[in-house]
């Protein structure tokens, strides 16, 4: 009964996208069979083209046949998608072939792609007739407003930095939170909490975050334990994929929701779907209240399959009861058993501690995003965390850290020990690296010693405006200016 | 001025199409990448498709990327469409590759096809659902009415033989009569004679003919000649390629069109089109009377690039004098110089004939087309033909019959020079092979001997309805019933 209600609630939350035109001038080029041609569109967009088409010569006596690839990156256009096996299905590849019976044609695409690049390669034609793209027009929708952006006084790098940021997340921001507009167009909590935490300081669009809540809330696995993701079409539908941190950051985005909206409404109404959250997931611990790895089940922290997940897992567990403390304490509720669990898993934390290492080791294993959980769960004082970051740095072993979404949350503890100029060093020089390549968003994967990597198998399947690399507008407005 | 009212006489006779659903149940299948299903119809459909797809599994997490090939037989769905590399554009190539993001979809195909057979292949899913194809609805289209149609009590090879031709000129009767309706889709002056005639014996659609021929009318290349075919789409446009005998068919329509449907005012409206091809063609012939192929041009015939054309083209002049002198005779207008014409020109033809091998020569050639085309211009006397007929059967030198369209003329021929059982057993020999093969349609191109044989260099291309093959129905009902 209360997941309909959730769901209603969502639903009524849901509003018409802002829609904006964007015609682009087409080519004098007459083309025939294999000819192809590129449009740049001059930016990112998510939304409908529409190509108009014409003959040249004698009266188009066959139909047009035409295939078009649309890019959000230059380098996607180059790839040959017929080398794509990955385990990625082939069918996010923005690719279709089109035939066209008569000419002229204003062809309309009813699917929604993300794109700045169209590539447009004539399958055949007749010896007849030969073909000319006339214009292309856009219809380019998001439920970010930039109207309500304000902007601080940025240097020229953090301008540049914050507009890719944003338009970043703008393109993400359709029905709900997507987490890529090309691929997978799905509400994950992961993303949502950092698309959240960065729409707060730019397009403040609160009601879309309290849609993606209620979408969680309504539409959860049994016993009410909320899915990593949820899909909204053809029905809202909870994905029956669970994370183990992935649930427990519903608890941080409506933290992070009441704090940014002051809205204790939907506090009071969805705190009971944090405390069931709590309830599940204190079951996955050990005797020595260390998290139990086969009862928590996937922990995704980082795209990094070397990663050993027991020490992040550990800490995130109790970043999430921080802010379920929190909730809790502003409703005024008991919060002494709270309490107590953090004190308890945190001194479980702590003899995750090699002193001799100054590291935290995970299963015995050194990795970066171990010691930067441990440092945002706040286990250790900052100056110990300070330590700790440059003993990682010194530590060859130490298992990288390989998306932009752990990379955001190094950034976020180093500023939490006081690193800030480090931090802000940090984010250029990783961030940058994607302005640099010309590209308008942020990437899902970049790996700055190797831009093009894939562990996908494929750059066509890759996702080049992804959700979690939004962040640098949020810790630029929130900490440089 | 004349052209534009022509045009818009043309455009007052376009008529709604007759629609009738055709619904086919799915199958419970379960689908994956790769993975193939047929559908049968049952018979042969030009129309609008639609698929009903449904996910089955997991939530859907990906798009479904499909393909689908309409096939009029079964063999081709045996094809592989890439190896095609002939002439004939291979845009005419009926299939489909379609992403659908959102199951379960009805997904309806906005273009028109001819098929009877569907395959559906997948091309990907993704690992978490599979697809189901719950159902198939076509909405056939035609302008051809089988409630016009009466039966004689045919026998049972009669009865199949007429069945299968009145598909054929059924799937072919559209918004005008069709060459072909997966290719070209075309409005053909020599399609439209055969078709015309078979349909006054059937579907008895005249302002289908009566639509045809204004729009040849109303769409002429310069000094009012007629091409061999006219497009209707975007707008009606004549096509820049001109035909000697294609021209002269519009005579012989409208003289077919006025004996069945005793519509004088179209006659009296469209004999100055008439009158003006026999003006502008009577200059393509030398001093001694015989045709300059030169000055004609092309001359269709049969498709055979062997063929001489020279007999033939002066026997279709003819031919097409003689139904231009029944209607002037008609019209009561003064028929002297035609018959003066018609004369001087069947004595130029009958020195083309050689006494000694009892055959008509075209430039020292001997072939079937140009003795039917003389016996079908009446230049012989019955007896003669007959025993012209037998010598080119014993001739081993004589360039054979290509053409389902051809070999009409030479029915024809032998009816009317009275081997009426003789050409009925022909009939059989040559159109039953087809319904042998379990086609629904006649073919375009059909050899006995060699029936999957491709002059364009795959079969995928090939139009297995095509409507100058259409006249079974014509003979039967005509000669035999």
């Amino acid at each position: 009964m209360e997941e309909l209600r959730f769901l209603q609630k969502a639903e009524r939350l849901k509003k018409e996208l802002i829609r904006e035109t964007v015609v682009l001038e087409g080519s004098e080029r007459i083309l025939k069979d294999n000819d192809e041609i590129v449009f740049d569109l001059g930016d990112h967009y998510v939304g409908y083209l529409t190509v108009d088409l014409s003959s040249v010569g004698h009266h188009q006596d066959a139909p047009l046949y035409f295939q078009i690839v649309f890019a959000e990156i230059k380098e996607e256009l180059d790839q040959d998608t017929d080398d794509y096996h990955g385990w990625i299905s082939k069918s996010w590849i923005q690719e279709e072939k089109i035939h066209i019976d008569v000419l002229p044609c204003s062809y309309r695409f009813e699917r929604r792609y993300a794109f700045r690049y169209v590539k447009i390669r004539i399958l055949n034609v007749s010896s007849n007739y030969s073909v000319r793209i006339d214009r292309l027009k856009v219809e380019a929708v998001s439920s970010a407003d930039y109207r309500n952006v304000s902007y601080p006084e940025f240097s020229e790098a953090d301008r540049k930095l914050d507009e890719v940021s944003l338009r970043t997340l703008h393109s993400c921001m359709q029905d709900v939170f997507e987490d890529g507009p090309k691929r997978d167009r799905r509400l994950w909590l992961g993303d949502l909490r950092l698309e959240a935490l960065t729409n707060y300081y730019a397009f403040q669009n609160y009601d879309l975050v309290k849609r993606c809540l209620y979408l969680f809330a309504g539409s959860t696995l049994e016993e009410g334990r909320l899915a990593s993701n949820v899909f909204t079409a053809p029905k809202v539908e909870c994905d029956f994929q669970t994370m183990f941190d992935y649930t427990l950051f519903f608890i941080c985005v409506l933290k992070d929701y009441y704090e940014a909206s002051k809205d204790r409404e939907t506090l009071i109404d969805l705190e009971p779907v944090c405390m069931r959250q709590y309830e599940l997931l204190k079951d996955c611990f050990d005797e020595d209240d260390t998290i139990d790895l086969q009862k928590a089940g996937n922990v995704f922290v980082d795209w990094n399959f070397d990663l050993d997940k027991k020490a992040s897992g550990q800490a995130i567990y109790i970043y999430a009861l921080k802010d379920l403390l929190k909730i809790e304490t502003e409703l005024g509720k008991d919060v002494s058993s709270i309490e107590e669990e953090i004190k308890r898993k945190t001194e479980a934390a702590l003899r995750m501690y090699d002193e001799e290492k100054g590291l935290f080791l995970s299963n015995s294993q050194i990795s970066w995003m171990s010691q930067v959980w441990m440092i945002l769960a706040g286990v250790t004082d900052p100056q110990t965390g300070r330590q700790i970051l440059k003993n990682a740095e010194n530590s060859e072993a130490a298992i990288r850290i390989n998306s932009p979404y752990a990379y955001h949350h190094l950034i976020q503890a180093m500023i939490d020990v006081g690193l800030k100029e480090e931090a802000y060093e940090k984010m250029h020089g990783f961030w940058d690296g994607m302005i640099e390549k010309g590209s308008d968003t942020f990437w899902e994967i970049y790996n700055p010693e190797d831009p093009y990597v894939s562990p996908y198998g494929g750059l066509v399947v890759h996702s080049f405006c992804h959700a979690w690399s939004c962040t640098p507008s949020y810790f630029l407005r929130k900490y440089y200016y």
